[in-house]
């Protein structure tokens, strides 16, 4: 691997909308990388070698130094592993997986073979979440409440996937949350949890959460995938300082109601820089805490059976 | 602490049926142990004081050194966090905890302490266990299978803790053949589960689990709450040097049909002598892999709604 003689030649896997939306546009300003080839069952990206799966491409392009896995979670491990073993460094769009244990053994499996491994957590690089962070941490917090609601039919259209076992359905965007929740409060753990699962649906559609941080605070977490109309996805604050409102996924910051951080959206840009930096370094970047929280949801949660869900 | 000084002075908390039929006994022929209190809502252990609670009990006897936490799993965080902050050593009955993430918390409130946790795992100290880990490290793998089916309404008469959310269900036993297949297999994770949930319950009666080792041999689980008759608590293997069956919960070892281990089960008497070695040693024992496995089977499995369950 000679990283420092110029870009890192990048195979994308798993192309759909995500791609399509967000690394694609990303990659094509980031003079860090080359994007050399992708391989999907159906996508394809235009003006690069295309082939049908991963072990194709890796066998086809030897010279490929890191991949970028995008198909749905159930699906990542295998594609991971084979990248790990031929010692491509590895970027996990997220969720990393679809269990926690299967992304441990790709920590170490990252660190047996010498290459960085990234599990992304796009929303941890929205605009005013490190503002939010140094805000929060330089006050006294007394509560905080997330609440994470919007139209899957506007966001997932037909993505059956989603609604499979092991698919998240609402705690795919609620991971979002969870991820910058992570990131800007102290410790905290699940103390009760309704999940409301359509009744013709494997994952829930709604998500009523309490959490507590290690020193005692009360956080709750709504997540909806019902909601029409204006989308919500806003973490709240009560501090000594006043109330904190990070809004717009983690867009805008405002403390009493005055915008103390609005600037434009570049999450994925980030995720790339960041996953350079991580391969340059020779380290790994796996936060499990908000797969975590999601595994605990799930464990302790109880189950509500709702309407039934058609797209 | 001078705990070179004599035996450690142990508080006893929720006095139910596992503290009388394993704790109790174990700790009357533990010459390592003064077991000084007992706090229950309900129950009260003979020739010692008594308190309604752990707050109560920890005021009135200053001199305890360490405390066993045997309540439902629901209500374990609370008493960890109060005996830790208070610089007991603590021992927790199993599962350690609710969720992954408040056993998480309470790791790093016990190092911020300086005292010892103990996440308990009893199975994996019955007799045959560390014969079975020696066997299969000498040998190649090719599969193994895990088959826990008992008589829920023998082993858990009119428990309804269990059965609520949080009660983990049919993986109360199953945990315990997951805290020997994670000693004695190499690393797993889980790649699809379905979960048998009675129609008036909020916990499977039953399991059926699928696992990969990392290095990709096949493991099954089959966990089931309703085996009348003959109780199984097995983990099979073939393997190399012939099929290896572990039976009785981790009893008896057998290798092609030939007993090759069979002892007197001393799980507790065990158990108590591992939390004194690391209380003296100043470290904390607490793997989290058992627990994990069970997170991830509620997050990846399909639920199939059963038979209603009427103890």
């Amino acid at each position: 691997m000679s990283l420092n003689s110029g870009p890192i030649k990048l195979g994308i896997v798993g192309v759909g909308k995500i791609v399509r939306d967000q690394h694609l546009p990303a990659l094509a300003k980031d003079r860090d990388y080359l994007l050399t080839a992708a391989a999907s069952r159906h996508g394809k990206v235009d003006g690069i070698a295309n082939f049908p799966d991963i072990e194709t491409m890796l066998d086809a392009v030897p010279e490929l130094e890191a991949v970028s896995l995008c198909m749905p979670p159930q699906f990542r491990y295998d594609a991971a592993r084979t990248a790990l073993a031929a010692k491509k460094h590895v970027f996990l769009e997220k969720p990393p997986g679809a269990t926690v244990s299967e992304v441990e053994d790709l920590k170490a499996l990252a660190a047996a073979n010498g290459v960085s491994l990234f599990a992304s957590w796009h929303s941890r690089y929205a605009p005013a979440v490190e503002a939010a962070r140094a805000f929060l941490g330089s006050t006294q917090i007394r509560s905080a409440a997330i609440n994470w609601k919007e139209d899957v039919r506007r966001w997932h259209p037909n993505q059956d996937w989603i609604w499979a076992p092991g698919g998240f359905g609402v705690f795919d965007p609620g991971i979002n949350a969870l991820s910058i929740a992570t990131h800007i409060l102290p410790a905290m753990f699940i103390t009760s949890a309704i999940l409301d699962f359509p009744e013709n649906r494997a994952a829930p559609i709604a998500a009523h959460i309490a959490f507590r941080t290690s020193n005692g605070l009360p956080v709750a977490m709504e997540l909806d995938w019902r909601q029409t109309g204006p989308q919500s996805w806003d973490i709240l604050a009560e501090t000594d300082k006043g109330a904190m409102v990070l809004s717009g996924g983690g867009a805008k910051l405002a403390v009493d109601g005055r915008v103390v951080h609005d600037e434009p959206e570049a999450e994925y840009p980030m995720l790339y820089k960041r996953f350079a930096e991580i391969v340059r370094a020779g380290v790994s970047d796996v936060d499990l805490a908000p797969l975590q929280h999601v595994a605990d949801a799930f464990m302790l949660g109880k189950r509500n059976v709702v309407e039934a869900f058609f797209d």
